[in-house]
């Protein structure tokens, strides 16, 4: 349990490790940012419920990590909860871990599910006394937190373009072989995006428009640059899942003018010389009665047929254009 | 007819036989749960339609197993209408049991269509005291029964999600023989667990924002679980969907590349041999007039040629990729 | 031209002749139904349509059978124009029947095509002097016949089913040969009841909403049986068409695979023999200098390098999972 | 510049030549229909701009042939612009041209493109005194001209079904040879045809529901046939589109099938005689030493050994249902 | 910094060095057009922020060049972004530039990536005394930038255009050989310009329904104009899209086609001649009890055969309609 105090001309972090050493804080004159990393603690999660009303529900809602992304008003505060997304490579499995967030009148708490979190730049700017952070209230504190998420996903967006293009190098450019792994993991992980970041969109319009006392109105613009974040975001998984679409046709497309040119080959090859194979075999058949075999120019004769008939035949393919 | 009595301080379980002996009861202290399984007994069920003032249309929607499930207000009461899913194992046919929920004042009937029911947790913990549902109103205790129901569709979606992740091992990974049934039957399931799910999402919608007296406006945030996991389910459904077409795909892809390479084999040995085998079919040929026969390094050239024609092609064939 | 005259203690059945006759009869205290089947008498309907102030695009609309279903509201009557769906058998062409319905304080008046419909059963159930029909007003009657009509697709729906089913076991099962035109037939007389449904859906949503004083609000309930209907046969029908293309994909993926199957076994054989038949064909050829042809073991060696390479095919494909 | 001045007993044809000329006849007793055929003469257009008080982005809508369809409503008058489509035959490119309508309080105003028209039945119409167009005002005469347009669509659109109809015959029945090209058309041409009727759409409902002063109230019912065309034109359109796609998928599984019957007759013959050829040609080897040559019933043993050989292949290849 | 200043009776050139100067000309009686090319100098523009009282976050959407297009309000001005579109040849990477517009009471300022834009039409008509630009306000004049910047997307989708003819007479009509990358790259570019463009559509509608005290009303009708251009180009796109789709489908059907014209080739000859191969093997054979060797006969008799077999061969393949 990080606990951050703060206001205009005041900054100390604290380590908290019971509920109760919460309540004086909530009434002196700063603002407040709890950060608790780990869902197992259920007694300290109930107690700090109890000791901010919330509501049993919701308790619930920030303790399952399977929940999807909402946003809910209450008396006292706002409730919202949604999601990171981590990977280390494109192709990867995505890391996604919930993260809930509390936004009182002078006091933000974040829930979550590890220790892992994408707030380090938050805590840097924290320090700096003269950041907006620091004047505005704990709305516009819960705006950056939500900014720093959101602005996460452009990472996990940058490497799926990446693997993106490399499957396009492989398909359009190298013809490398392909790897069909990849393209069904490429799928999910974007499936997987989409899941997670759609109700993103739904959770911050739902913030914008809202009128809760906790949220000073003059602070919702900050929110339409994460909403259009978000937008941008699934414009872009949409774009990315098309290109894939158009990937595998051309790649299905490739396949079937390479077995074409398979077909082509063998046929070619097989049609001139399975006939003239005939041929040859007629003339090396043992009959005592065959007239031609002692004709003087048979073999020549023979020859000049084998020779036409290729010709005539490569002459036919050429003209289907096939060759 | 199992029948519960329960109150705050209070729990019993009857067997009722006869409508009848419902009227005192309903004027009692004690809320009542009613639970009806099998809808053959259509005597009962009109008597008990006549006592509670039940329009004939929604008997006949409580008799009619093929109903779609809904939501209607009544001047007394509330009727519920929605679909239990059970299944046994994945790409097992899905057994859907149409139940149906009557919700008064101070009671909740509800018509099964036989004796299988998800409901067994609910009573274990009518039975405990202290519980919210002892304390709050007939709303909460349908509310819990549609929690059950719900709750039991994910038990299903897991199957699915089992029967789909085989399929990936099958299709991706171990590259087995891959059996079109299942694949048909794993569609099929999709559609028929989405056909039942789509319809809960608008009624417990239309029962959240539903102003009736007897849904006690407090208890309805109790709802919003629900109908979040409703949802959960059908973008659940949807990926799974997604899923399956993917793979389907990949699948014709990987057929594509093996019959590439079977054409491929073909070609290159057809190619290489036959026209080899017409030249020994020509210096087989038996004719008296073939001057190459006597000379003494023909079967030498012969071999050279073999061997550099053989030779070419391989190259050929390897520099166009083919293996 | 059928005339049913009936109230809660009368019935009597006609046969008009002429439009003249039903001015008296609209003044008196029974209820009427008027069915005219044939749409070829435009005398006749043209005065029936001055005699009820029919508006003349109404009239156009009676008449022209190939109207598009629609409710509209007039100042005395509302006017309903749908369609009645027969088949014979599954995957036989549809007969689509236009019937529209006048519906007025104390009558409904329905213009069909031709005399074969779907109301016999109401013309059975009129004659019971205690039915719903005979007390309720007319637009309850209307009601009863707009019912008729949409369980009619019902039956045609199961036969669709059927169709469907048959399909499956000829695709999936069975895998017996599939005739290609059934699939394409089942997929015209799919979108050709969706044609006529569609539209059912938006006129029946428009008539329950509809405030006009000859629908008493009291006998709108019995709408939205109907209403459910015709969107489970929508639903149904949307179920259907993913069935079919999932039958299609799945008949093509087992031409693909059969497809293989054939490839591979050409592909073994011929690989196989074609380099075994080169070496026999080089021992055929007459040159006179053939050292090998003298040896004494030549022959042997020859059947063990067949016996040999044969067996290192078979091993290769074995490995290769070719069969 | 056709001009049509016409009354409840009044009609009159001229040929107009300036646009000063209609100034007076503007404030005269009679509807007046001017016809502009021809968008190049640009004076003219902008005088009779001048006189009617039309905005210069009117006027150059007017004049630019590739508007999208629409309808404005000015102070004094309505302003619309649409599409006549026209087609020789089947599969021939369409001819699209723009026709805007002004209409004004006794006026419309008709500009095209070129002097082929759809309005000849009007021109007859408008002859005739007792005739609905000559008693109503202008707007039901601007009713009169939009219908026409519209109904030369359903021309179009049987022109488009036969070529369906045609496809269909190809494929489905006479199994003829399919020209890929005509399928290309075919699609074009319901796209162009969907490009210009879907703003009909829009347009028409605009117009309904636009209570502007030159439109009178109860003239609108006239336009509801109108809208309930345009909106069968464009189910129908998607009906083709659907057909089309699904002719596309049985062509493709036909073609499939064929290749694979192919495919299985070269596999029989192939691997039934490939074997045998390789035995012949062994016992046409020429070695010194090869004991089973002279053998008395080698000959018979090998026919045995050949006529064996193709009949299991062939009991092999029935048994996998191959022919 | 290109700075215009201009009104009814006046114009002046200059160029801007620092934000400075700009203070005194805002008050002036000029209509003010400022120019700003290339994004790199953050001190003049953030400079200039602080002069019009621009917030912080508009500034960080005018520097940063990915943004989303978008229209927003603020107290004194209206501030616009969108995206320029260049492109030289079709088939060609797109070249996107961000293009922001801040439209105050007398001013309107552009922050254009680099020098290079689509406004010198613009600048020669602010030249022209008696043009509209100079009456109008500085609505009017963004409304011409705007038309401007649309207008320019009709040059991209006419390059677009002729890359599909290209194709469609690669694939339908010359049947030259198809080039797969052309397909992607065309595919992609669409994507790209759908996805600038598809914002256009919105920005415009809002900027119509606007009531923003710089935006006059009366203005406002210009911008219809642009708002169906951007729906044709958004609607164009779409068609591009359906034949590219409709292109690849028939590229795919014709791969087909000359596959199983291929296969038949190859089936016909092998099928005729290796049967025959084979008889011609098997009196090759070397026993020497082979009774037929001797017969006077047996030559023609072969032949005979020979020519028999193939011409059943023939028919049969003839009658199966193979060519």
């Amino acid at each position: 349990m990080e606990l951050y105090l703060f206001g205009e001309n005041f900054f100390e972090k604290h380590l908290l490790t019971s509920a109760g050493q919460l309540t004086e804080l909530l009434k002196g004159p700063h603002k407040i940012w709890l950060n608790i990393s780990g869902l197992g603690d259920h007694k300290l999660i109930s107690e700090l419920g109890n000791l901010l009303n919330i509501h049993s529900l919701t308790i619930e809602d920030i303790m399952d990590a399977g929940q999807r992304p909402k946003f809910e008003e209450f008396d006292d505060f706002v409730f919202v909860s949604t999601k990171m997304i981590y990977t280390k490579r494109a192709l990867e499995e995505l890391e996604i871990e919930q993260i809930s967030l509390l936004i009182g009148p002078n006091y933000v708490i974040t829930f979550q599910e590890n220790h892992k979190d994408v707030f380090d730049p938050i805590r840097t700017r924290l320090e700096n006394p003269t950041g907006r952070m620091r004047k505005l209230g704990s709305d516009y504190f819960a705006y950056t937190l939500i900014n720093a998420i959101t602005d996460h996903y452009y990472k996990v967006m940058e490497m799926v373009s990446e693997a993106n293009e490399d499957l396009e190098d492989q398909i359009i450019k190298a013809r490398k072989k392909v790897k069909l792994e990849d393209l069904y993991i490429h799928r999910k992980t974007l499936q997987e995006i989409r899941k997670n970041t759609w109700p993103m969109r739904e959770i911050i319009s739902d913030w914008k428009k809202s009128d809760h006392p906790v949220l000073n109105e003059k602070n919702q613009i900050y929110l339409n640059d994460t909403y259009e974040h978000t937008i941008e975001i699934l414009e872009n998984l949409e774009l990315q899942r098309e290109t894939i679409t158009t990937l595998v046709e051309i790649y299905m497309t490739q396949l079937s003018i390479k077995q074409n040119e398979v077909m082509k080959t063998l046929t070619i090859i097989a049609t001139i010389f399975i006939p003239l194979t005939f041929i040859a075999g007629v003339y090396g058949m043992n009959f005592t009665y065959m007239p031609e075999l002692e004709w003087e120019y048979s073999y020549l004769i023979v020859w000049v047929f084998f020779i036409l008939s290729a010709g005539l035949m490569l002459y036919y393919f050429k003209k289907k254009n096939w060759f």
